[in-house]
């Protein structure tokens, strides 16, 4: 990248309502992230989107005093030319699909999640070919530019990207290990500079270890605290604060993440996200409220800071996340970021090769994985099913494969195996028909065979063409 | 052992209805194993049915016209003295602790699967430190012998035995796959001596592929006859017949076992079970019954044979495995047969020191196992989740550590986490109390706080002192 | 194949004076192999040869009486087309290459062993593209033909087919386990059939353990055995017979192959190697003198057998384990032969994917790799780094990249790195241009420096064009 | 440790001429590290050089104006009560013992270098039975201590620590990499602050990759930098400058440590060796000239700052390690730091639970290793090669198996196997008589067989009862 001119950042997605936490992230860095001009990218459906929100984060920028030029555009190529870095936070289908991605599974009466449930699966299903798209395009538009990348499934996508793309250079983020981060300290009285943290794991299926000031393990220490009253121990606001059991907490002396409740609570979470389902809707639904209003906010001429509401969405912490590691990258902070990156031994009941969410340390040459070491089998176990889930998501999304689609639906834990589960995927892929090109030939099979959605709120947002 | 004299078996668990198959099985092979004498051991509980049993068993060796002696004994350690082979085939709490795991479950809607589901979890807690005594004592008054395990869990208890026993001369047997290549072959149009068998996993969790005389793979000829109307492809009587999905199955290119539909289509496998559990009554207590008209037989001092009843029952080839083991031990016979026994590799998706399920040959120096090579994501998946519950399952067996039992639960995939999976497990406890004393202080604190059993059967059974 | 017509062999490399001995080996197993035709396949050079012995083949069926016809060509396609089984036992640029692959390493006073030595790096840098060549010709002619290989470096030969031309109907032979399996047994007082073998390692680098007919390993008693006087324990005949340090032996508790010498007695080897350098000439000029004497004898037409001075030889048992390993296969025999193949686990201290030589059940599938387990350290050591050596050979068999030559005599642990090593590499690939197109550049380079062989046996070779 | 009243620091082998060194390293990170308090333990052998060096150690600190104090003891356990940091730099049987492992070797014409070769091997059987002692101390007197190990062989006594006395508060260290680091930069215009280093290996026996400021990688170019004239690259002083092949390390892609010439240029590290044997004497006989001038340095009252002479010595940089180490811990510094540490799956190619040599960052929790990943099948061989040759030499060294320590000397790759070989392997064992109680039954069956030592120097020592 050329330093004299200033960082050229490309945003894929820049329609979303999270760009003006990026704008923030990137001012408060601007010190030591010199940015020379942001291009926020989105298609033709968030045109109007992206409009908004683009508007108000160049007066962001302007209120900052910096002199960044915010360029709005839907031609992907233009914007990625000699980019140093290129986020990615799309959302293929919007939030309409991730909708759908959940009320699929409600209906049969089980979970959809929309990382690594079933919801999940389908978000992967969309967004890979997607992102190998846009990888080869940065092969041949900007070879040396870093990709960050915070579309969900992170950790697939990231893995599809240095796997089936051929693309080194690139991170994977989650915000959930900020937040664990931010509050747990307190909970044991001290400050997060006092401590020393050890994530590994998946995207959204990691565990951590903590260490005090002494190099003392406290991990205990903050299992016990998580369960006195009125303690706030950093789960995201969008999981169903359901506390995990505390003797197993105690037996794996490590803290696991907020989505982990999907697998250890996972009565609870069903039945609590069917309450939703039946009342208020899913979170999709909420969330898609949610950025209606932001979008109004967004109008607001006068509006130039991110507005307190933004914090209050389940990805808060993501965009800072990106910005820290840009940053990292940018002035080799060697700061320490939880990232998804190349396995390379780090947690080595994977394959060295896989992608994995561990502690790092960032700096120019990307993620610098700290070894974790083995795990006991509980967690071990854990891991193994999930990643080798994860292989079968990319393999059934790059070739379209539908066996390989059911065996990863059947080996997912939170999908109780039987034909419901398979009533389920079969409505997902007439519902997501528009973008799952690479499943035409077993959709046009299942439309002739006369499957369709039973879900009335689907029904309407395909009966809209959505 | 010594040739001249013939063979020494001892049978733990002598008394069970198992008993005049293992009997038949020994008296058709008694030209390559010369036995000479037969102790069936029992404890003071089953002292009426070793009589029973072990009457009729005298009597079948009178009518093959051999000298063998069957002796009867509660004493253990008189019976292992200088045996040449150990069989067990004993159940701690006999079949109302079967009952117990499986109804417990069920008064929770969820499935106890009595291997390797919660059931199978409590009978290897039973079994494991039972097992390790019979090791203790064998090292003692048999240290050259061969322990031939057939009490389920068979995997996890023969794993016990080599790990915590640190007895490396046991095989574990299992009856599913000699069900399988029984039926398979006429689906095909083919005798089982023209084809050439390949299985690997877990004691009721492996899968097998198969090739042709031509040494080409017709596993999926296989998998295409079995989507063939009246079709017998050789599932267990004791597992409810709910076909695999197809499109699964092709994907995986290898046959799965039986017990894969608690795995695969669990959805109908715990509505079938809620249904009998509603109204006929568990395996268990069918199996109650059944066991009781089998000793109703037994008392005939006319029935020298093995009667017809007994095929029926879900264990039949067990113990025609153990025997066929047994000759190809003592005879060098190099036998492929199906066992548990160490991995060293058979299986490389697993550690090389566990114990895994493969295709074997048997001879002098017990199982050869055959390299079976690296698994897909799925089927890998799978086995490596269930191997590590198997080890969290051994771990608390011989601790007797709360948090262990509960991880084991929690990871188990037939068990859907929660509080109701919690009191699955705590209600188990209570009810187990007399054969789990290294669980004695969780007991007693959970009857301090008042945990009670819900379901009035097992209820009945706690009352009676059962 | 179609076994009414009876198997077609083709053989390439059909000129060698192996070949009666190979031929007895199918004329003994006539009634379980019915062979219908043998092709001999050599090139021009080996045109006479091919004569010789092929007409003294086709006497041998005569004196048979059974009806085989022995085909002789230079047409290599010809042959192949729909071959039951191909087996090859060429040998790129004749004995010369070999004398070459010896002389010049001794020239600067280092082994040039020709299997896994600096010879045999070289051996499998002329053979590996050739055989490449004759597995694509497979695919297009015979693509159901099993390809038994034993050109050595057998085991790097045989990966090379398995990895680089995708071929999975492959077996390597070696000759040394059956050697040992014929004189051991008499050491202790036993016959072959009271013991089990099991043996793990590499082709020329493998261990073995031995159990007697109760099960009880006799590896040490072998191993005491072995240094009383006057014992045969089976060395080949081509290896110097020096003993290995006992108590290296009773640590490992295995017995090495006859090869390990030139690991575990390497300056006693070399000191005999340079003994024979300096005199009656290396093993690879004595074998040309036996051969002339052979084709001497296989010219009188009245030879119909295979000769005495045959065995003799140090590959002695090598066709024999071949015609063994096609008939187990074609009669899935079932039988115990140690081949090269897929290892899949049964090596577990090496990856999965690559060949290793090991104890095998052979029949209709190919061969079964019996899992060996885990070996202690110093095994251990050994065997990595030998497999590392042979992928470093492999890599510059297929690349011509001279680097990777030279990474691979460094690792070598028969060639002490240095200044010399180097010159040996350079000297090697100039005596053996014709063989080696992928290294014309680099050849061309040391041509151009004036790089010249030193060794006056390997001029006049070389000066006369061979 | 507590931090109010400053830090505890003991070091064994206090009497080394290193002491100064470590001295200064201390004085200048006084304002991170505020050290109370130094031990100086040794031996009743070394305790003159203990008082010299000591009280050169006292007059350093007055001098820096820091009120620091130097305690000298003989008594181990005196010195151990409470400590926060204990290093360790002994030498069991001092320089003599160097001096008695370097010429046995040679006067059988072959390597005996002091830290992986067979003099290593030695080191290590003298070393790891009394850091095994230490360890025992520590837990009873220092449970909380960290042992900083720079004795040799630093990797072997470092992991035997961890293995065999279960303490996990080690840091093993080297300078080796401090001088790569120090020189490599200049090679190719930069400074050390614009590169980032990736290290992975054993000690000893490492490579490592360079990037520069935009991430790009450089190990190439600083390959290139050093085939040019007049480069220092920063191989240590004590081993002899002859250069690595660059087609070696253009294909490896990384650069080897300067410990890799005994490996990769075997033949005239041996010439060079030798030469010095026969003239100037071994590197342990030069490094005692050395020592004894630099303690008569050391007794001039007036000196108080380490004099320009100690920079000379091989182990420069060491000390300074060692500081480094401890202040990163005692301040939470994550300095970038290549220590041996246990692997985790730092360098996937060993077991998670060995120790390796790595790039760590170091703080509060000791070294979070960073993971390096797979290496190349070369890198790959001799790594595991020597990792293995590394565990019999620690089996032996806890069990003195005379069979362990023969298959380490066979396997080691600076000893050619043979007779010889075992004539330095039974040498060293009677000239070490003293320091290896647990060969003591070998060492007597040796000299009842008459075996001696033939080098007339060390028969000096012998005689001296040194």
């Amino acid at each position: 990248m050329s330093e004299k001119q200033g960082v050229k950042i490309v945003t894929i997605g820049g329609g979303s309502s999270y760009t003006p936490e990026l704008m923030e992230g990137f001012i408060n860095r601007y010190d030591e992230l010199p940015i020379r001009e942001i291009w926020l990218v989105d298609i033709e459906d968030g045109k109007e989107k992206l409009e908004i929100v683009g508007t108000m984060a160049q007066r962001m920028w302007d209120a900052s005093g910096h002199d960044v030029k915010v360029h709005l555009t839907l031609d992907r190529r233009e914007a990625l030319k000699d980019a140093d870095f290129v986020t990615t936070q799309f959302r293929v289908g919007l939030l309409n699909a991730r909708i759908k991605d959940e009320r699929i599974p409600f209906s049969y009466g089980m979970l959809g999640q929309e990382t690594n449930g079933a919801g999940g699966i389908f978000k992967a299903f969309r967004t890979i070919p997607v992102i190998l798209n846009i990888v080869e395009d940065m092969k041949e538009l900007c070879p040396n530019a870093w990709l960050i990348n915070f579309t969900n499934p992170s950790g697939m996508v990231t893995e599809a990207v240095m796997k089936y793309g051929q693309w080194d250079k690139v991170i994977g983020l989650c915000n959930v290990p900020v937040g664990a981060m931010l509050k747990e300290p307190a909970t044991i009285g001290k400050e997060l500079d006092d401590l020393t943290y050890k994530f590994a794991g998946l995207n959204h299926f990691h565990w951590h270890r903590v260490w005090d000031e002494n190099g003392d393990e406290v991990t205990q220490d903050i299992i016990e605290a998580m369960y006195k009253d009125d303690v706030d121990a950093g789960i995201p606001a969008n999981i169903h604060d359901m506390p995990f059991f505390k003797e197993q907490l105690v037996e794996m002396g490590m803290i696991p993440c907020g989505y982990h409740r999907y697998y250890y609570r996972q009565e609870e979470m069903l039945a609590h996200g069917i309450e939703e389902y039946n009342t208020i809707g899913t979170r999709g639904q909420q969330v898609k409220k949610t950025e209606e209003e932001l979008f109004e906010l967004y109008k607001d001429p006068n509006l130039n800071y991110k507005p307190e509401q933004l914090t209050k969405r389940g990805g808060a912490h993501y965009s800072d996340a990106a910005c820290e590691t840009i940053a990292s990258i940018y002035a080799n902070k060697n700061s320490h970021i939880v990232v998804t990156t190349k396995n390379n031994g780090a947690v080595p009941d994977l394959p060295a090769d896989c992608a994995v969410e561990v502690s790092a340390m960032i700096g120019k040459t990307g993620a610098k994985a700290i070894a974790f070491g083995p795990l006991k089998p509980a967690e071990k176990g854990w891991l193994q099913v999930m990643k080798n889930m994860e292989h079968c998501v990319q393999e059934a999304a790059v070739t379209g494969d539908y066996g390989k689609a059911l065996q990863a639906f059947i080996l997912n834990p939170q999908i109780p195996s039987g034909q419901s589960a398979k009533n389920v995927l079969d409505e997902l892929l007439i519902a997501h028909k528009k973008y799952l090109p690479q499943f035409a030939d077993k959709i046009a099979e299942l439309e002739a065979a006369g499957v369709t959605v039973k879900d009335p709120v689907v029904q309407d947002l395909i009966a809209q063409g959505l």
